[in-house]
């Protein structure tokens, strides 16, 4: 009921804050004897630390996890795994100047008006330090994906004003891992990059539009009414920080095109039926259908500027929040794995859910 | 874990097909003592009918609701308030040319995948008629909400490539009511409703867009991490038929802004404090801020078309689908209040989470 | 979190008050394709209104069935199952007279406590009635399981102080079916129903015991922590009306048995692995072992009496609650068939949670 | 789905195996500025471990918990609560001699059967140890009890065939601890551990009887069908290592009573409503009523014996299994707060959906 917890088969339970011990989770439903590689997991969240670089927060953790449970002989057991990384880098006094100042567009006016308090300490679990726990539980989920031959594809589409102009090729994990803002088209990278550079000298900020790309699913995930395979991959994209809208398939552009254009017209092909075109994004009626499935994530600005900002404190009293301290001028290139990990979880847990 | 539930505090559960004896639900968890209206309930399924006139579908049933528990002299006891909607129309014959055919971005081919069979009547459960039983459940939600002064108002603010200029302000219950496709900007509704002549005289079909806002949440519904308020919203809205896609807030433009911009600074108006502007969508850190809650979804065009397309049936061989019988051209004017309860049922879901 | 729903992978949600206009539910989760026979569910019904003849309450209600939803042809299609039973017989004006009268041992005071409110006909939810939702459901549950081979034969081994000597054997449902109290052993049947005279003429009421077996439930079933086999049965049964206790295998008894007379010895026969003696009651460390599950449910004896008590009404004022009306002396052979379907709902739901 | 959740609103989710890394647990849902004492939750894992000295295992590890998050400046922040306990005491090897073999009346071969795999170390997950997870869930749910005046005391009231003769007396906290086997009648603590030492001395174990009283709950908890407070009681008892048998109020006893003997006559007493009897056990209709609430919890004897016992190994075998290592006669003394524990969760989770 407090949201902690994400899937119905496969759950994803996660704890921690920012500047707390540690963070971690407990992923519960994972299948019986599957070999799990640990180092796969690590690389996992070595990715998320790594993209951006000199655009990205200087909180380098080694953020190196321990498996507790779950595993024997390294394989699982059917028992939870649960996992923890603890935090190296915890330095609450570097926030104690904002112990009654509501930052704008961030969590700490929500959350002292839910909570009655707020743990300012680098935002306590608004943080985006959340997600290690997803990328970890994430991980674990690709494994079993792996084994029913499912890739997850995520890259940058999008920073600012910067458009891939084709983004309906299939991606390149290479070319991804190549660029240093996770933007698979080289040229476009090298703008973005620019971007980015003039944000970071302006002390602004600035959002972006990730794509995924999930190939060999097969036919059949996905429930029909409610949790209709694309409304949990919402979700599981909503609840990202940041993230702001998500779209499938042909998307918001849908809206403008006739259904004669939009329809995708079922042919038989290499000895099966599948559809000429792919506007539905790989689902139709909430369930899977074998083709890929497609999906757009927008991620606002990032809210910590380095440039003076006018807000007021708990007392309602105006105060100038200074623009200090080294952060993300973009956070979207760091998200890539969380938003595979978001999708990899969705699509276990339909796996399981449909008896896979 | 088959997803014909929704919300975890007031859980909706939906059963009936299309062309079945009766579509109906389980509204769960509705609190006791609340004076129930039954002809408010009734009159919003009466607004899921009506708009949209010779656009849309000629199957006009009455869609009389009964209520079947929960009340007691017409109020709410605290137990399960069932209600049922029995099907007049029932024609499951003039769908029997339809029994071994896949329609184009019809659901038929993926339920067939996944259940082994296909209840080929006007899609079963598949098809919009499933949604009389959200509105039904939505307007039990909206009575709670309007007992907290909260107050839901969709509209249609794009058909195809007509899009409303301005959609920031505040919309107007009763331009909405006037206008036929449920556009509350008099210029852009007549030309919608242009729009969908055009289409119609064509035989096609198209999609668009709803925007819908919500007033009066105080601040503090919504959880943190996974179950963020938004997220449950998107999770709402994309499981509703045709939905391709959600944002809140900013949303997608929100991509291409900088922080500088984007932020929403803190000030201190009329004794509260409150934010100069409401780029976040009422929403911070998944948690209400108290300022209005705003959101688009985006529909795609309808799937059945007035004109022959082609296809193919079970065995893989080519048929073409002949364009008859009468359906809808647009169904977005008509999707406003199935949009309105799914964001009624999201609201009263966390509003009861919240303890109030 | 109302608690009207019943199961993980299979879930009931009931609805319905005792003197309201129906009772009924969905059964959401049951696989597709399977053959479902309508004229067998009634039959549940009617067994559940047949046993205990005079002893049993005189509101004999068909208790027609109306399967609204989820069914093709005869075949689950893998929609939620919706069902309906009309009251036919509600005469709440009986009930005026208790309108502000806390009955002894009835919820009338704990709902007036819980809701603020009180539907005082005929106990609204907390009547006995809702159970025929709970059959219904299990006579779906039931045909699953009969489909995987699995039986379940609940019998009533003791009312009031009369006990069935050896309650260890296989039941024969012949010989429960003849037994107008649901007992298999005849003589035991005999002196039961001369109990059962007694306390009626003695305007007095009784409890009893019914002891419920499963066999053909393969080894596997159960989750190992919170949700084991057992586990999920007591709360099934705790959750039926007047049940005040639950045991399985061996039960209370084996609190003064030593480990080297209560373990159950592995040995090897038929080509197979199983025990020389099943104390365990066919579930080891919450899992099934592919043995026999057995287990007991205590019912308390009918709360409402033929004869005058003292109570007091909202006021606190004392009143006399005069004994009137026809009521049941003894409920428990009526519960035989709630027992059966709460077992079925509990071992369908773990089969198909077990992926079967 | 997997079951290592426990509660709706208040949620326990556990992890670790017996001779793996660590156990631990993550519960959300507790509410927000709660002050919590850290000493306290340790002080309830220490209990755990003392009672039944010599009687009891060997393993003494220190079970030193560290509390990972929720928690900033002594109070709860609303945000997860993660705990985690490191096995100090790993020896697997003294179980490689177990690796094929099928302890009698353990979960060996049910998790085998379900798995395909079995932790051999310590029965891994099914090991007693992991309900110092439950233990310390328990501690924090003991904490937001106390703090709405409610108490939870259980004791030993049967050992083998030793039994209190009067059970039915307010338990006296000062009594239980002071007796090595916590049972607060000290003729009847005498002669439990003089059965306990004759059990010792023939390498056999046994079994109790554990009884609850719960004090304080206000009336309106619980949910009326199927999450009855006793049913979700019942669950949790079962849930917990070795138990076989729940019966609350007068359970199995009330079988034999006559309604006129059973019913609970409301009278009205120090200006308001309450019964003068309390055979219902707090409970009515699945809701509390404001009286004491109080409940039996069977355990059976220990698996583990001292004396050799003939079983099979996997490949269906006769092996003679060796009575060796040091082990509990009897579990039933240090189950006593397990048992509160679980009760302490269940009554907060219901103290919580209730709005408290």
């Amino acid at each position: 009921m407090s949201g902690n917890s994400f899937g119905i088969a496969l759950v994803l339970t996660t704890f921690g804050e920012s500047h707390g011990i540690a963070v971690g989770g407990i992923l519960d439903g994972f299948p019986s004897s599957i070999e799990i590689d640990p180092p796969f997991i690590q690389s996992e969240l070595d990715r998320r630390r790594s993209k951006g670089y000199s655009y990205s927060t200087s909180r380098l953790e080694e953020d190196k996890i321990q498996i507790l449970s779950g595993l024997f002989e390294n394989k699982s057991t059917g028992a939870p795994i649960a996992f923890i990384i603890y935090n190296k880098d915890q330095k609450p006094e570097d926030y104690r100047h904002l112990k009654d100042v509501y930052r704008p567009s961030h969590a700490d006016y929500t959350y002292k008006q839910k909570y009655g308090n707020y743990d300012y300490r680098g935002s306590g679990r608004a943080s985006a330090r959340e997600t290690v726990a997803r990328v970890a539980g994430g991980a674990f989920a690709k494994i079993l994906l792996k084994q029913n031959s499912i890739t997850i594809t995520a890259y940058v589409s999008q920073i600012g004003t910067i458009r891939m102009k084709n983004d309906s090729l299939a991606a390149d994990p290479e070319a991804i891992m190549k660029s240093p803002v996770g933007c698979p088209d080289e040229e476009t990278s090298k703008d973005m990059i620019a971007f980015l550079e003039q944000m970071k000298s302006e002390g602004d900020t600035t959002g972006g539009i990730i794509t995924c790309r999930v190939n060999g699913v097969p036919a059949g995930l996905g429930e029909p009414v409610f949790d209709k395979l694309h409304a949990d991959l919402a979700k599981g994209m909503l609840s990202i920080n940041a993230v702001k809208g998500f779209d499938y398939g042909s998307g918001f552009e849908s809206s403008s095109l006739k259904g004669s254009e939009h329809n995708d017209i079922f042919i038989f092909r290499n000895k099966q039926i599948t559809t000429a075109t792919n506007f539905s994004g790989g689902i139709q009626g909430g369930i899977s259908n074998g083709n890929e499935i497609y999906f757009r994530v927008a991620f606002k600005p990032v809210s910590t500027l380095m440039m003076d900002q006018q807000t007021v404190n708990e007392a309602g009293e105006k105060v100038l929040l200074k623009g200090k301290g080294r952060h993300d001028v973009c956070v979207v290139p760091r998200a890539i794995p969380v938003v595979e990990a978001m999708a990899a979880l969705v699509i276990a847990d339909h796996l399981i859910r449909y008896g896979r």
